[in-house]
Parts: C-alpha cells; structure tokens; sequence
C-alpha cells in the first residue's frame, strides 16, 4: 500500500500508520485534528469542510470541534469507516493529489497540543519486571512481589489537570521530603531523586458505561482508540515520604508527558505478540484468551545542557505487561466504576528483563547507589539533573517493510521555582 | 436581613444562606442553575434573560450554561457581587416580588443534578480523630498516627467519573476480596464491607493555576468558591487487599455523593472557629496565621428497609480537619500541580473525639468486630446491607437567629449485579 504523498521506505509515519493528533499552524487561532502522513498532517477539518469529505464513517462536524475528543467519542465501529477513508483519501489515486497543498500542512510547521480533554487518568503497575525491581530494592527479592500483585493489576488515579503535550518543559517540583535518612522532620526543598517512567498509555473511547456496569476484556478491548507514548515524571524523596497510607499524590502530578500522536490499534496489528502466562491462574473477571501484548521496542534518551546531544540509555517494549490493556480495562470497571471517552490509562513504567532495558532512574541507578556513565558529560549519572531532557520513542519495523512510529515523548527539568515564604 | 420569600424563622435555605445548585424541572429539557431560598429556587437562568439582570457582577451569559461551572470559573471578586446582586433580588423591595412565578420554582417540583463538571477530585485525610481511630485499629494505638502525618495533608486523587448527585442509588461494588484472613486466593465477590466517609468537599474555583505555580494558604483560600456534603462510599475489604503500594483504587471509585447544593464561604461566616493548634509547627509554606475552621454539626442517619425510617448514628463536626482547606489546596499545588474550576477536594472522613460523632461503620463497629443497635430493625450493626439508606445532612444556627443548611446527601445501596462470567 502506498500514498501520493512521498516519504522513505523506513519513515515512520506511513500510510499503514496513521496516527491521529491535534495541531496548529501560525496565524490560526484554532487547533485542528490532523493525521501524520509522511512529512506532513492531513488536516482532518480543512478535510471535513471540502467536497472530498465522503463515506467518512463520521460526521463532518466530528473534526470540527479543535480536538480528538469527538472521534474518541464515537462508536468504536465508526473508526475503521474513518481509517478506511483517511487511506483512500491519501492512496495514489486519491482525487486529493492534485489539491494536496489546500489540505496537508507540513509538520515542521505545525505546533502539537494536547489531542484529547483527558477526563480521569489512571496510572496502572503492570510491568513484572519494574515491579519486581523496585520491590528487590525496597524489601529485598524475597519479599519483592507483593500477595496482591499477580491477582489484579494495582493502579491508582492520577491528576489529569498535569498532563501535558511533548516539549513542555516543567520545573523540577518543591516538596517535603527528608533531609537525611532517619529524619523525623521533613524539609521543604526542590526533589533530590527526580526519575522518568517509561509508559504507554492508552485511551478509552465509544460510549461512557453506566455506574454500576461492567465490562470484561473482550468487551474493553473494543474500546481502546489508540495508544501513545507517556513520561510519568516522578519525585521519587516527595513520594516516599508522603505515599504512606493512601499512595502517590504531589510525587507524581508536578507534570505528565505524552506523545502529540495516537496510533491505533489497527496499526499496531502487525506487532501483536503473546501475552504473559498467568501463575497464578487470573480470576474469570479477567480471562481474556484473546488477549495480547505488543512487540514494540520503547528507547530512552538523555540529553545534558553540557553534552546538547542525546544519549542512549535504554531499550524496553511495549510487551512487558503482566496484564493487556483490556484487562486493566476490564479490572478498572469491576466495581462499577463509569468509563469515559477521553479517559486516559497508563500501563506503569515499562521495563524489560534486561539491565539495558530498565524504564526509570531508580532501577538504573539502584536508587542512586550505583551511578553509571551516561556519556562524556555525565559519568555519574544517578537522577535528573536541572536542565536534562528526557526523550522517549518508539519505531518498529513491520513484516511488511514499512515502519510505524509512535512520535517522540521529550521533556527539560527546569530549575525548581523558589520559595519565597 | 428578610426576603419577599416567606420561611420558617429556622428554615435551612434564608436569605442569609444563598446556597447555589443546578435543577431542572418537568417538560424542560435543559438544566438551570438556581439558588435555594425558603422551599423554592431562584432561577437564575431565567433571571439573566430578564430586565432584573442589572449589576449582577457577571456577564448574563455565565447563568446560560447548565451548570455552575461558568460562575465558579469566574473571578473570585465575581462572587460577592454576585451574592449581592441574588440578596437584593429576593429581599422585600425587589421588583421581583410581582413577578415571582416566573422565577421561583418550587423546590419539590425540582430535580437536582451534579452542580459542577468535577475535572480533578482529590480525597484528603485530614482529620485527626479518624487518622488516629484507623491507625488504633490497624496498628495500635502507639504507631497510630504515622510519621507523615502531622507533617502534611495526606491525600490521594480519586475518580471524577463515579462523583453522583444526593439521592442516587448504586450497586453494592464486587471486587477481589479475601474470603478468610490469611487467604492467599482472592475471590471475586460482592463487597461484605461497605462504608460510608462523612466528608465536608470543597469547590476550587477562578483562574486555573499554571503548571508549576503554586498558592499560598492566603491565596489558596481566596479560590474557594464553596462546600458541600459528600459521602465517599468505601469498600473496606476491596481496599484492604487492593490499596498495597499505590493506595485505594475500585475501593473508592464505584460511588462517590455530594449534597446537591454548594454553600459559599460568605454564608459560612459566622461559624468560623480557630483551627487546630499544630504542634510540631508546619513548615512555612503551610503557614496560614488566618486559618480557621467552621463549627458545622455534621449528622449521619441510617434507613433499613425493614424499618422504613431513619435512624441517628452520628453526630460529627466540619471543625474536624487538622490542616485549614486553604493548607490543603495550598499543598497541592506546592509541586506546581495546576488547579482548575470546578475541582473538588475532599476532606476525608470527618470524626468528632466522641463515641457518638464518628465517621464511618469502620470506626463505630471497631472493623466489624463489636455490632451496635441501629434500632429496633438493626440490632447487630456493622457494615451496610444492601437496601439501606445513608443519610448526611448539616444545619447549623447562626448567632443572629437564622439557620444554615447544606441540604442532604444520600444514598441507597442496591444488591451486587450478579457477575455472569
């Protein structure tokens, strides 16, 4: 399969990819979702409002409203009808082509915001391998999986007002935390242990579900619009100090990174892979035969002000959870918890069985015992430093030949902000 | 200070109190916000689009939405004026008098709705009494309170989807529970544990707050735009087993009620009370010499369906917060979380330092382990049974003569849906 807009074999946004996002270009007040084609985004409203808008599986007014939220919001059958008229509309023979300017922007040009109003975010723990990490170092290997831990996967709500888009930049967080170890006193000073979370998140779309419904996985999994890459920043002193009885709270909602773009899971059929054994045998509220993981390798990268360059640190995959997404769904709406389109779910930091795998700081550095050399510029490097930027990407390669990318997830710890008290 | 409006010298709804909600009425479709007054509530939709809307502090449109959210958006300078504005309009010499079947509804032709679009809620822990029964109860009474504690305000984000309005029944939560003590299999089950929180939550209202700005208390409580009662409906034994390491998840998020009406701090006023002396001292940007509390009886009553009537359980107090609500929101935002209008924080349960003003069933029946009499219906009480009715309700009077009602939350908890699976 092939489109009238020109990219290399290995781009990794091609016409088999897809992924949708919101944009703006200088000069128009209004955001506009868009899908990345190449080089360049279609626009889906210049789209919407043209004589090209046909058999779209939607209503035009659906891209017309400044962001995702519409399509999310639509019946999970109308988003292959949509997928299906994107394809035709940039495939060879596409009537497009010849009108091409009026409707793809290139994206260098664009600014990315925030493709959906995020209703409840819930962030999940579902990678064995980091949970097995941070209990080693917590409690020891005997004790490091918890009893609860391989029965359901444990997640709490994050804040959705601290979730931002790629790029924005954050101040590293002010908090209490203990000046020494054994302290009964806390101090109020900026984060001495500031990590990234390697994460994918994923985001539930179709109709709401009713208080008191419940969904099971294969019902769930049909609810899934799309995933992208999440940066959940952590104040890792912040949060051992105050995470006692009820869990991470300012530790975690200083800010929230994601990717600008969604892909789909059409989009990711290609990279399907088995899912993880249950031993324990997971209870029938979450049998999901079907269920699946993705083969998708996950990169992390640090780029010090003293280096300006970016360097390796880690490769995971987006395979390394315990649970699929459909039974994290499935799991979130037990109880009768409402689901709501736009709501945004993350997997917990993704690490794989592999010491160049580890997706936070504090596996990688042992809780800052053991600092590593990140390149020239930083042979000691334990947390993050003010003035790091922190990327996440991923690409992968289908059987196919083609590529599909997930955009990039970057962030810069800017100084902490004073306290004038 | 009178109204055209004629109650009751002890009527919970004087012109004094002014509480604002959001109702709707047979045969029209839409939802208006009103304020309550005597037994009837002034539309204020209606009011906007009259030749009465003069000098009304805010532009006409903000009362044309449905909700409140566009005035709790408003400037906090908005909201006396607007307080003023309502007070002359109901008082003896208003132009409204001749007119007031086109603006008053009566209260029981009204259905309410949620008040507010709730973005991000937040559940605190702060009242001392109930901090330390739990601990007393789970630890001890020598490791009671945990180190954190006295230090900042606990608390954790909770679900903004399942918040309901008074009067809405749900189904009793099934979730992963542990059949005996000491089980290491969980089963799926219908909660055996179900509880109430008595909580005061309050309303963040005004400009949102920019990622990595942070308030002070005296700021903070400027941006209170109102209270309201809420119950935080809780399964104990879904909590026990799930909330290990990151706090209360589906124990917390298949119900939470709040009282239809939202009380502002003007109405509040003559029941301000000193705060909690906080020994050891809090840390500077916590520091808020002009905190008080408010003298608020809080009561909670019980209906089985045997009995048909309520019952008395407890009698509370909104004074019952160790930290003041603008310590809390100024917590929150000292790592630079951003706050927006219409979020809603939570409290925690609220406990008095006596037998008979405690929050919960978790407190009053010692986890379960000692029954009390309800009433003649209920002599083993521990936990909710499915058809029972929770109420709270809060009406205090003031030195000047009138009362102060927050209306009432309740709820009534219907049989688990059975799980097909």
């Amino acid at each position: 399969m092939a489109s009238f807009v020109q990219y290399p074999a290995d781009h990794p946004f091609p016409i088999q990819n897809l992924p949708y996002g919101v944009f703006s270009t200088d000069g128009v007040a209004s955001t506009r979702p868009g899908v990345a084609i190449g080089d360049f985004i279609l626009d889906l409203d210049a789209v919407s409002r043209s004589e090209w808008f046909v058999d779209a599986g939607v209503e035009a007014e659906v891209f017309q409203k400044g962001t995702l939220d519409p399509l999310v919001a639509s019946s999970p059958e109308s988003w292959p009808l949509v997928r299906a008229f994107i394809t035709r509309l940039l495939s060879p023979t596409s009537p497009l082509k010849a009108n091409a300017r009026a409707y793809l922007v290139p994206r260098e040009t664009a600014t990315m915001h925030l493709p959906i109003t995020i209703g409840d975010y819930t962030d999940y723990y579902a990678s064995y391998e980091h949970a097995y990490n941070c209990g080693v170092l917590i409690r020891g290997p005997e004790n490091a999986i918890q009893p609860n831990w391989k029965h359901l996967p444990v997640a709490y709500h994050g804040r959705a007002s601290s979730v931002v888009v790629s790029g924005t930049p954050f101040h590293r967080p002010t908090g209490q935390i203990l000046d020494k170890v054994g302290d009964k006193q806390p101090i109020f000073a900026p984060c001495r242990r500031l990590d990234y979370e390697l994460e994918l998140a994923f985001i539930y779309g179709g109709a709401p579900t009713k208080l008191g419904s419940r969904l099971s996985p294969s019902e769930a999994r049909k609810h899934i619009f799309g995933y992208t890459l999440m940066n959940d920043w952590s104040a890792r002193d912040i949060q051992t100090w105050e995470y006692v009885p009820l869990g991470p709270f300012l530790s975690k909602n200083f800010c929230t990174t994601i990717s600008p773009w969604i892909v789909s899971p059409e989009a990711l059929e290609p990279f399907k892979t088995k899912q993880y054994d249950h031993d324990p045998k997971l209870l029938p509220y979450l049998d999901d035969p079907e269920g699946f993981g993705f083969d998708v390798p996950l990169t992390i990268e640090i780029k010090t002000p003293e280096s300006g360059a970016y360097a390796h640190v880690s490769t995971s995959n987006t395979q390394h959870t315990y649970y699929t997404f459909a039974q994290m769904l499935a799991h979130h709406s037990a109880t009768g918890c409402p689901l709501r389109p736009s709501d945004m779910l993350g997997s917990g930091t993704l690490s794989a069985p592999r010491p160049d795998g580890l997706g936070s700081l504090l596996e990688r550095s042992k809780m800052g015992r053991e600092p590593f050399e990140l390149d020239a510029s930083r042979k000691d490097m334990t947390f993050l430093r003010d003035g790091d930027s922190v990327k996440f990407s991923a690409v992968v390669k289908a059987p196919g030949g083609w590529s599909v990318g997930f955009g990039e997830c970057e962030g810069t710890v800017l100084p902490a902000v004073p306290f004038e008290g």
